[in-house]
């Protein structure tokens, strides 16, 4: 395939146009002139890892994240096991589509459960289990802060300087962090701490933080230009930290989710044009 | 006045019991046996500075703190100056009501203004602007980082960590730190911010983080012991920090504003001898 000019980098989410199956989405991405896709597991179960790879290698396209692993913050010695299982299947397929990172979800806290250093504590040791597993296969785990509105109920790991604090514990190649719009454009440093990052941002997404914020928090994302993130600047301290990967797309809105797929994939290529691919040279 | 077992340090917040003008407030308290009393500056005007210095001097309560100052994040001259006097006024009504603090709300991003950074030095700023002002009256100003839900459209302070790097330019008399568990219940490291705080805490308010969050994020705070928030664990850690001030709830919640106001009173001191109250001995 050849990308369109200015798409290179690009890369939709497939939870972006979430109607589509990973065989519809991989033709957008072509149709659009994108250079990469971010592949769900639950769409990837549908056609299978097999068909999965042979469609990826024909479409030319990167696979820049593989979403999700993650979900490892219980304190249940069976579920943790779960959790510990479906993280391996997850590398697995990450190795065999050559994903740039595994993207982790740490989780929420535990019914009941109001320990939330604890929490955070037991995500870090679960990751530390996965690492040998997963740099036995060349495959990066994305360590995803989120947003303080997940803290209770997604995500744990509330910035990108406490996912940070995980991931140097372990060697860059085999642990880095996914920087969000949406999760940090907050964070009281944030500049500093894409700096101190550096090659250890193995995933750079996109979306707007929009006001009102939308009723279901979990669809509360917005398309880049309609909300409140400074995506020229914030790009661009991305690039000065080295980023070099490519731009994943990845929106949750239920008033995306109902529009044309492929209109949606135009859309966020226009503001991608205008917001972002204008500030990724150094 | 006489207050209940255990109540002496428990504060009603007057945005807890909404439909309660100041009057219905006081006696509240009073009937109820708190201590101290919260008051914001729309309830105090429908009665008048003197009549409410008056009612609150009668009822024997504390003023626990004046809601609110701040609102001064604009990049417009002719704003700002009005934000001051807006300002300036809250300072005058801390000190006829000897409250001990007044509560700064920074403010979100100007409309169409993404530089959360600036809008960040702007706030700090309009405090440095505020403190001989406050300092001649013999007011706190506290000022109160905000869940990061609100950066765009409320208080783009967001972390006690960042708070206490803008007080911590001035006298700990003058600017302190309001410490709202909805607000910071999440924040990495919180532990460490309240012993960094100490002395500069001069409010410790408290409600829950509930889920799912209602979908008016403005009233999305719950009781205390109805979300995830670790009570005993965050107010030993307030104790610990040295706080003997007291203790204000301060629920913004529908259903709670649709219910008698005495009713809420009386579950709020429930949940307070049960949650808060035995965990403030250091």
């Amino acid at each position: 395939m050849t990308s369109r000019a200015g798409l290179g980098r690009l890369s939709l989410n497939q939870r972006t146009t979430a109607s589509w199956s990973l065989p519809e989405a991989i033709k957008g991405c072509v149709d659009a002139g994108l250079g990469a896709i971010g592949i769900w597991r639950e769409q990837l179960a549908e056609v299978g890892l097999d068909e999965a790879r042979r469609l990826v290698a024909d479409s030319g396209l990167r696979v820049s994240s593989l979403c999700r692993g993650g979900f490892f913050t219980t304190a249940d010695p069976a579920e943790a096991a779960n959790a510990e299982a479906m993280n391996r299947e997850a590398i697995e397929e990450a190795a065999a589509l050559n994903a740039a990172t595994v993207v982790l979800v740490p989780g929420g806290l535990p019914p009941g459960d109001r320990d939330l250093v604890a929490a955070r504590d037991r995500a870090a040791r679960a990751i530390e289990r996965l690492v040998p597993y997963a740099h036995e296969r060349g495959v990066n785990l994305g360590i995803e802060p989120m947003n303080p509105i997940y803290a209770a109920d997604r995500g744990v790991i509330s910035t990108l300087a406490q996912a940070l604090d995980i991931a140097e514990r372990f060697d860059a190649a085999d642990v880095g962090v996914v920087v969000d719009t949406f999760h940090v454009w907050w964070e009281p440093g944030v500049g500093d701490q894409l700096q101190r990052a550096g090659p250890r941002i193995v995933s750079y997404q996109i979306c707007d933080w929009i006001t009102p914020l939308p009723a279901d928090t979990l669809l509360a994302r917005g398309m880049m230009g309609d909300g409140h993130i400074d995506f020229p600047a914030f790009t661009q301290s991305v690039a000065r930290a080295g980023y070099r990967g490519d731009i994943e797309v990845e929106i949750f809105n239920a008033e995306l989710w109902a529009a044309p797929p492929a209109e949606v994939v135009d859309t966020m290529a226009e503001r991608y044009l205008e917001l972002v691919q204008p500030y990724l040279a150094e």
